[in-house]
C-alpha cells in the first residue's frame, strides 16, 4: 500500500464550512496515517485574458502536478457574474465523469434500508453547455449538446466501473423519445460501448420512469449513466434516500487519472466557523479518492470507523440527529481509526 | 349541480388496457347518476396535407364540438415514426398546463403517508420543442424553447389553481443557475406573476433541491410550477411517492374550458383484455374532469367511494395487492356510489 510513498494531494477547502470539514479529515487522515499530503490551494473566480473567468494559477499548477484534488463547498453568487466555481474546476480538468455512490447507512434512518447505487453523469456537455440566445424578444432558446465522443467516453466509463466494482448492470438513463436526435445519440452510444462489456447488464430506461421507480423500489438500480442534467436530478435525488448531500460522497473523474472529489452540500453560512457542521461527506470523498488512488486499506479503515460513529449513535452532529460538535465527531471517528492500529 | 343538463363528454378509450377501464369508468359514472353521455372516438395518427401528422378528424372535431375529453392511454411505437399521440393531442389542443394531484391515498402503503401537492407542468414548449439538428457528423443539439408567453401564462394558471383550490403556496422549480437566459426568463415570468397573487406564498427552488427534498419530506410542498421537461421527471417522481401511475390523475388543460383528463400509465399489453387492469387512474382522472365542469357533487361522491374501496382492501385489483378483477373492483365502487343515494 505505502509502495508508492507520500503522495500530495491539492486541498481546496472552500468557503462557509469548508475550512473546518477540511480540518475535520486532515485529523481523521493523520490518525489513520494515510500516506498523504496536503497542498493547499484557494479557489476564487479571476479574469484572465480576453476576459475569460479561470481559476487561480497557483491553483491551477497545483493540480496539474499533482493530479488529485479534495474540495470543500464553494460559494456560487450569481450576483458576482462568474460561472460556478465548481463547474469552473470540471471544466479546466476536464473532468468528464461525476460519479455519486448511494448506500444506505446503517442507523441513520431515512424511509429507505436497502440503496446501493452509483450514478454515474456525464459532466462536460448536455444542458450545461452554456449556449443560450434570444431569438426574439420574449423568446429564448438554450442548446443542449450532445457528442459522439463524450457520450462514449461516458459509457466505456460507466461499464469499466461496473466492472472494477463488482457491479453487475448499468442502466442508461434518457429521453430519447423526446430528445430523438440527441439523447437518441447518447443512448445509441451506450448501446455500441455495452457490446464489448457481456459481463456486465445493460438496461435503458426513460428518466420519468426511473424516479417513479426509484421511490418506489431504489434496490433495483446498481449502476446508472446519463447525460449531464438528468444527473444532477439523479444524483440529488438519490442523495436524498439515504439522508442528503451531508453524507454523500462524490468524485470528478477526468482522463490519466486526474480527479477531483468534493462535498457536493453547501457552505452553510449560518453554521460557519461554530464547530457545528458535519465532515461525513467530505471524509466519505476522500475515501474514494483513496480508493482512486489505490489505498484501499486506508480507506476502507476510515469509512469504517466513520460507519461506526454513526450507527453508535452517541457522537453525532446536529443534522445527524445528535449534540455534539464537529470537533467531538471528528475526534470519535480519529479514536475508532486508532483502535483498529 | 344538473343545471346545465347533460354535457356530452368526448372518450378517447385507447389501447390496451384502455377500453377496460374506460368501461369501468362509464359504470361508475351511470352508478353515480352523472350528467354526462360520452362520445367515443379513436385516436390513431393519420398523416394529413403536407405529411404533418395529426389526429383522425372526427375526433379532432368532437373534441372542438364537445371541449372535454376523457382519454386512457396510447401506445407510442416509436417505429411507426409518428409523435407521440399524447403529445400530439396536447399540440392540437393548445393544452398548456398538465396538472397532477399527488395525495397519499389511505390504506394504500408507501413509504410516504402526508404527500398532497400538485404539479403544474408547462406542456408545450421546452425541451419539448422537437427542434433538434445534426451539426457536423457525431455532434448533436437539440433546443429548449422558453417563451415569455408560455411562461406568463402557466404561471397565471398556477396561481389561479392555488387560490381556486385552497392552496396555500407556488414554488417554481428551475435551473436558472445553469440555464440563465431560458430557465431565467421563466423564473422572471414567475416573479412577476407573483406580485398579483400577494394571497399565495411564492419561493423558487432548484430542481436538483426539489428532487432531494422532495423524497425526504414531501408534505412541505404545496403547488409546484416548471418547464415542461421538469414537470416530465417531477410529476412521475411525485406519482411514485403515493403509489405510482395506476392510481394517480391527470389532467391538461388550455384556453376556454378546453381540457383533456387522462390516466398516464401505460397500455399494459401483458394483460390487456383479461379484466385484470386497475382503472383508479383513469377513474380519477375523471373525477378532476367533473371538478373542472363543476360537477363537484357527483366528484366527491365517486371518489370517496374509489378511496373507501381501497380503504377497505376487500376487492382490490392485483397492482393494489388484492385479487379480485377490474369488473369487481369497479362493481364495489359502484355499490359504494348507490349507498349514498
Ligand atoms: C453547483 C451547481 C452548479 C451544481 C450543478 O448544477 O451541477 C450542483 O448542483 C451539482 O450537482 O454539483
Ligand atoms: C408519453 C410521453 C411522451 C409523456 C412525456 O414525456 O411527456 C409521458 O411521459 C407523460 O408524462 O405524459
Amino acid at each position: 500500500v505505502f509502495s508508492r510513498g507520500i503522495q500530495t494531494v491539492t486541498l481546496i477547502p472552500g468557503d462557509g464550512i469548508g475550512p473546518e470539514i477540511s480540518t475535520a479529515v486532515m485529523k481523521i487522515f493523520e490518525a489513520a496515517k494515510t500516506p498523504i499530503q496536503w497542498e493547499e490551494r484557494n479557489v476564487t473566480a479571476i479574469k484572465g485574458p480576453g476576459g475569460r473567468w479561470m481559476i487561480p494559477p497557483e491553483a491551477k499548477e497545483s493540480m496539474d502536478k499533482n493530479k488529485i484534488g479534495l474540495k470543500g463547498p464553494l460559494k456560487t453568487p450569481i450576483a458576482a457574474g462568474h460561472p460556478s466555481m465548481n463547474l469552473l474546476l470540471r471544466k479546466t480538468f476536464d473532468l468528464y465523469a461525476n460519479v455519486r455512490p448511494c448506500v444506505s447507512i446503517e442507523g441513520y434512518k431515512t424511509p429507505y434500508t436497502d440503496v446501493d447505487l452509483v450514478t454515474i453523469r456525464e459532466n462536460t456537455e448536455g444542458e450545461y453547455s452554456g449556449i443560450e440566445h434570444v431569438i426574439v424578444d420574449g423568446v429564448v432558446q438554450s442548446i443542449k449538446l450532445i457528442t459522439e465522443e463524450a457520450s462514449r467516453r461516458i459509457a466505456e466509463y460507466a461499464f469499466e466501473y461496473a466492472r472494477n466494482n463488482q457491479r453487475t448492470s448499468v442502466t442508461a438513463v434518457h429521453k430519447a423519445n423526446i430528445m430523438r436526435m440527441s439523447d437518441g445519440l447518447f443512448l445509441r452510444k451506450c448501446r455500441e460501448v455495452a457490446e464489448n462489456f457481456k459481463d456486465v447488464k445493460f438496461t435503458e430506461m426513460y428518466l420519468d420512469t426511473v424516479c417513479l421507480n426509484m421511490v418506489q423500489d431504489p434496490s433495483q438500480f446498481d449502476v446508472l449513466v446519463m447525460p449531464n442534467l438528468y444527473g444532477d436530478i439523479l444524483s440529488d435525488l438519490c442523495a436524498g434516500l439515504i439522508g442528503g448531500l451531508g453524507v454523500t460522497p462524490s468524485g470528478n473523474i477526468g482522463a490519466n487519472g486526474v480527479a477531483i472529489f468534493e462535498s457536493v452540500h453547501g457552505t452553510a453560512p449560518d453554521i460557519a466557523g461554530k464547530d457545528m457542521a458535519n465532515p461525513t461527506a467530505l471524509l466519505l470523498s476522500a475515501v474514494m479518492m483513496l480508493r482512486h488512488m489505490g489505498l484501499h486499506g486506508h480507506a476502507k479503515k476510515i469509512e469504517t470507523a466513520c460507519f461506526d460513529t454513526i450507527r453508535d449513535k452517541k457522537v453525532l452532529t446536529k443534522d445527524l440527529g445528535g449534540n455534539s460538535k464537529c470537533s467531538e465527531f471528528t475526534a470519535d471517528i480519529c479514536r475508532r481509526v486508532q483502535d483498529m492500529e
